[in-house]
């Protein structure tokens, strides 16, 4: 049993007693009890009653022989992140004392000369509660930065009480690696826990079946290609939206198997027992209201049984790695959907996955993996929208490409560094000279207006007006209308070591987009390791042992995968997994 | 003359003396004064001030010979129904009290065990504040009973002390039954009062007439098919909406005498003189800023000489009952309409009005009741989305239709008790036995989206995989497309007592509609009593004294009504109603 | 050089001493430091504070040679125009007392008898914060002029403290002249400049090159045709609105010319370098990231080699007077967009901006001037939505129009007198009877409807049944179809002095707007100035000296100006502006 330590919800009880646990909003109203999550992560107060209830815990069950595992608190940070009150000024002030040392360095880090906002003593600092236009931009990302470490700190007072009390029961706490939690950097989050455990809630669009493998397989990566557990997913709908739809006739395995494909060694599910009353009791659960005589139980009585017979095998197995890989990082996410910046428009999660979205039409195995991975070891590498860009990572990045890697980023990349100053001398700043191209003026589209290339396909959200300053830089889509017309759309810097570096300065459509990666995967050397026919339909996942490789064939559409031409052996039982379901298990001696 | 106790609106002097008077918003902000109704419906200081004037009033002009009516305050709960002051805290806290008595039942009730909610002592309650995520659904729905309950208390407080004062005169208060007014529960508030009087405001939109015609029906319902009041409606523009659309040519009287039609003996405007200045200066009057030498003025003088020369016989008359009802529950509606529920679109005044529709367009009359009136006496009933059902509900919705009635309920219907918990076992829960029918799951459709019926017409907004599990159930339409293609979406279950129980677990579409409520009514044998041509065009509404009844025949196009083919009599002048006004009043002897 | 008081944005330690200086939303909640203008314009701290530091400015560099001008603050009212605070309340006070003298004339003039708001002692008024419902509509446009006023108040408390340490330096503040700064009464604050300076930002939108005309004709007639300054504008992009697009290729040019044509003689821009750290990083600048080696820095060293070389002459020459004017009323735009109208889509900016455009089509200059402007010297005279009309501007309107002038106004005009009471009688009230029209309803359309006209063309947005009651009233155009079908749109009323009264009770179309303003000028005997194949496709400026004229022939489309057939010398250089930028500057001899 993973057992919570219940300090996620504090008690009536608790805030009657102490309302100064309670946080204040942006605009500086209290978040008031009712709900779940109204605690403020600098309380001292609330801090000292969590760790007495974990101690409490750890004491009562710690001994327990079916204590598997600690988890700590849920879903840290899904709805108090941000808090505004005096405990978070007071703690984001030390914070910022420890970052910077005095307050000629935070001054200058926050560009504070601009509007007059420079601080001659800490107790000037508050956190940037609503203010009457445009807050400092740097302050705001330091108070991201901190508002994500006050919970990590939450997370490591939690977790060490409980290596003192529970030593060698290992300690997790469920991320939501998912398309909206953007201001947590779970990069840092993952060395923090002893695996990695995750909640997951599908999107009911037509990109919901590619963000969940993109989801699973980002959480491998910040697993680091261990097995990590499917905290929480659902047997169907969930009850928080406009609009709840149910999951469709055998959607509830091919989800799972999905997760289990990018390295899931748990798959549980959010709620046991639907529960009658309360504020989720139109939440899906394995017995709904409807009771055990229920195509939803039966679903995951079938579901429990291919785990425990069909893919037992499996279990333990890791993530067999790509050859091309995504770099994500959740602080450039954050960077580049402030306020104030070139266009509102910006979507990194989108970025990102669109770039996945190519790979997955040509059927070629791309890795999600965090910044501080070690995605050297990749042939290809996509780093779209890689904002902040500090020297040394700027270093990296050139000796990626010139020691023989083949690079890719895109527009708004390179911009600032740590500070969030802008690097000058011209667009994309820290990458200029590795990708040869300078851009004097960003240049977004308006909503809804794309420019067309002519290569085909198109551009839209951003363009720039870029100018080729390097050597070997080939360009390899142009704008074919609007004032940009004939100028480079999308680049291709051929460097004396064998490596390229890329860049595109629009968001590409997804023809102009694949076009771009079968020409990066042809540089790289990359092909698809499936047959021709199920590239695009068809997603392979691969997890491995010592002697064996599992192949993960997913049906993007849910329509049956034909194995005709498929390398390895139907795993046990696998076959049964096919039609309706979409996703087939083969086993393989590894070479 | 109806005379006001004036107490809707504290003056400036009372809110500076006692600021502890003013509401409190769901985020904590206090509701300042400058516009009207900014008072706590349980301030112990509002409520004496309150009926300090109150007394003043009744002593100075208890006794003056125009004296009809006292009507206490005025659209009590426009703006000041939820308030979240710790007056507010304190009295939910005595009236959960005594609601539950103790706080282990009132744990149970509201399902505390779920997000660590568990009370251990009542001053830890508060009034549902905006809180970081999902309120708790029970205190929710609570709250809107208390704060219902705690404004019905101020009318009885007033009301009481007008009783003593100046007995025999008799009180009312101007409800305010429409579309939009969802959280007052006016079938317990026609008890309070000596008459019902309701304020009625049009809307503008291709189904206003009919909202109209289904407002004043459910006043004449809530008034148990007794004379009311239409104590507010305008005589063209109102001023609050964002586009304010005067009336056309001859509407104000068609509007008016669709009120005379349902039950209303009295038919006021607000406003007498329109007012030069002020928050409503652009609301219509009786005398506009024009001058009596306008249309409206003339209009106005030309209602008041039909109603007292050619409609004088008519006061006093009743409504005549129709065969067909549809129950109206305004705590359905609140609870369909909450935050967490399966889809956010579900519209209970939406459904109700579009059944209402489809009598109408089948010329067959229908009350509009309360859930509390005697509807067991109409051979055909329909209750859409009667959502909380308690157990003595379902039995007497049970005994109905096993006595020989035909009942119709819908999707979301009998699902939950009066704690909101949900009844077990498969949807619609309390109403499984008797419709025969049930469902595991909810599938609400997408915004926009609908799905074709094999028998015609579609249905939208929610669809159940419904299994027939009743003997003598007839499905009379069937999903023709989707995952749901060939399953139930209207059935019927004929009873041995020669009843009917009905179910449609989707929206019908107009069509669809149109044709189960023609199935309906030609199992319960009700047919229309209008002449062919005029079914559907033309609304047919009855009001009779012990000898005679009076047809009124209202165009729901404003074309003109013809007569041909119509029994009874014109009564004196009510011809040169017709043309353009397209409203006919007719008297027939009883038979 | 033009030196700013720096006191836009309080510095930390001032706001942590005294958050006394902080304002008060309309909700009631505090607006926080962080950003700027986050000071009380009534607070007596910050204005001594304020105060200390325009003296330290004037005490050092008072005598410093290059002081060239004072700059008081920045944008006054950009942010903190509206404060709800206790300083506000009290400030309010004061202004009342003194605008009303005694507590009788406020409740008369506020309609206080309405929702019992009556007054019995000024403690009681409060500024008009977030209420249940509609607010006092006096009491708001009241609020209105006294924020307006305590801005004033501060501009004259710098200013004055100026003139005394720095006699004969000139003093400005830098207005927000634009299509969306409404609340401030420009006319009255050019009074208390030295010279009138303007920031201006041009729209994105199709019509963003004629508001950019508007705005500067305006700033002109502010500045009652003298000479003034552009503030502020973009080099390229700003960074505040949701996508900021850069300026196209030669439209900084083109931008600053036009400013220049309408009587600006510096033309100044945000921000020099363009910074790399704080708010307002991604805001366009003279340097911009890319350093000098860019196509904006080259058109900005152009540009002044232009204005210093080619248009040296042009300075001090000021605007010369079209026979035309569009008066523009800032009271009346408050007035005409406020709660509880008839219409919320009354749009008073874009009503006179398509006025404005109307003459552009047609090649005849107009002129924008304030309403205290002597537009009695235009020949005709458009004056739109001309709302808020005490006695003595009807008397003054009716004079103009007896007197020969040709006299234009619109629906929704002559409504209200100072206090906001509605002339009783008829719409459109204090114009009612030098126009000849009466109307009993106003009939605002739905948005999204229009209604024909029969002379082609078409109105939107609001219509009125229009009875004509006075001698020599001609119908230039009906509505040809709807309710008010064969009524009049548009009407033109013959004066005994040889002048006319027209007026239109809709938003006119392009097309019916350009056949109006085409018979009124035909009326006035206004002709184009400009060749035929220019007309509507080039603006036409002028400014003048007493020797010489220089006509600025700008292209509305950017296209080139073909200059066959215009009189006059190209000025030096001046040519070369022609093409790509579009504008042309001619010299002429005055008759």
């Amino acid at each position: 049993m993973d057992l919570a330590t219940a300090t996620a919800s504090p008690p009536p009880w608790l805030v009657t007693a102490h309302p100064e646990v309670l946080p204040v909003s942006h605009g500086g109203a209290t978040v008031w009890p009712g709900s779940r999550q109204h605690w403020r992560p600098t309380s001292p107060v609330f801090r000292e009653h969590a760790l007495r209830l974990t101690r409490a815990l750890a004491e009562r069950y710690g001994q327990h022989p079916v204590l598997a595992a600690w988890h700590v608190s849920n879903e840290l940070g899904c709805h108090n992140l941000f808090d505004h009150s005096d405990d978070a000024a007071a703690a984001f002030r030390a914070w910022l004392r420890s970052r910077y040392g005095d307050l000629d360095t935070l001054n200058q880090a926050w560009g504070t000369a601009f509007w007059s906002q420079h601080y001659t003593d800490w107790e000037q600092i508050l956190t940037p509660r609503a203010a009457a236009f445009i807050p400092n931009p740097t302050q705001d990302l330091d108070f991201t930065r901190f508002s994500n470490d006050a919970l990590l700190a939450h997370l490591r007072a939690e977790r060490d009480l409980l290596y003192r009390l529970t030593p060698g029961i290992p300690v997790t706490t469920n991320f939501m690696v998912n398309h909206h939690t953007r201001d947590l950097d779970y990069g840092a989050w993952a060395h923090e826990v002893d695996f990695v455990s995750n909640d997951h809630y599908v999107r009911l669009d037509e990109h919901g079946r590619d963000e969940l493998s993109f989801s699973a397989n980002l959480t491998s990566g910040l697993a680091q290609g261990r097995p990590w557990f499917l905290m929480e997913h659902s047997t169907s709908a969930v009850n928080w939206k406009p609009v709840n739809l149910p999951k469709g006739e055998g959607q509830l395995a091919r989800d799972s198997l999905l997760h289990v494909a990018h390295g899931a060694d748990a798959v549980c599910f959010f709620q046991w027992r639907q529960s009658r009353a309360g504020a989720e009791k139109y939440h899906s659960a394995m017995v709904p209201h409807a009771g055990p005589d229920s195509r939803v139980f039966r679903d995951v009585v079938e579901l429990g049984r291919v785990l425990r017979e069909d893919l037992a095998e499996v279990v333990g197995s890791r993530r067999s790695p790509a050859r091309a890989a995504i770099v994500f990082d959740h602080p450039s996410w954050w960077a580049v959907e402030r306020l104030s910046l070139p266009s509102d428009e910006v979507d990194y999660h989108r970025e990102a996955l669109e770039w996945y979205q190519a790979f997955l039409d040509l059927g070629v195995r791309a890795d999600i993996v965090p910044l501080d991975a070690d995605w050297e070891s990749y042939d290809l590498v996509v780093a779209p929208l890689l904002h902040i860009v500090p020297g040394h990572l700027a270093d990296r990045v050139a000796r990626y490409a010139e020691g023989g890697g083949h690079l890719v980023t895109t527009y708004f990349s390179g911009t600032v560094d740590t500070d969030d100053h802008v690097h000058p001398g011209g667009y994309p700043g820290a990458f200029r000279d590795v990708l040869g191209v300078r851009v004097e003026e960003f240049s977004p589209l308006p909503c809804g207006a794309s420019v067309a290339l002519d290569t085909g396909g198109s551009g839209d959200l951003w363009t720039e007006h870029t100018t080729v300053i390097g050597e070997g830089v080939e360009t390899l889509a142009r704008y074919g209308e609007g004032p940009l017309r004939g100028t480079p759309a999308c680049t291709l810097r051929r460097l004396p070591g064998g490596g390229t570096a890329s860049y595109t300065s629009t968001r590409l459509s997804a023809e102009a987009r694949e076009r771009f990666v079968r020409r990066l995967t042809e540089e790289a050397g990359i092909g698809s390791e499936l047959p021709e026919p199920l590239r695009g339909r068809v997603e392979l996942a691969v997890r491995a042992t010592e002697e064996t490789e599992y192949w993960f064939l997913s049906s993007r559409t849910g329509e049956p995968v034909d194995l005709a031409g498929v390398g390895g052996t139907p795993l046990t039982g696998a076959a049964a997994l096919l039609p309706p379901d979409g996703v087939a298990v083969l086993r393989a001696e590894r070479p």
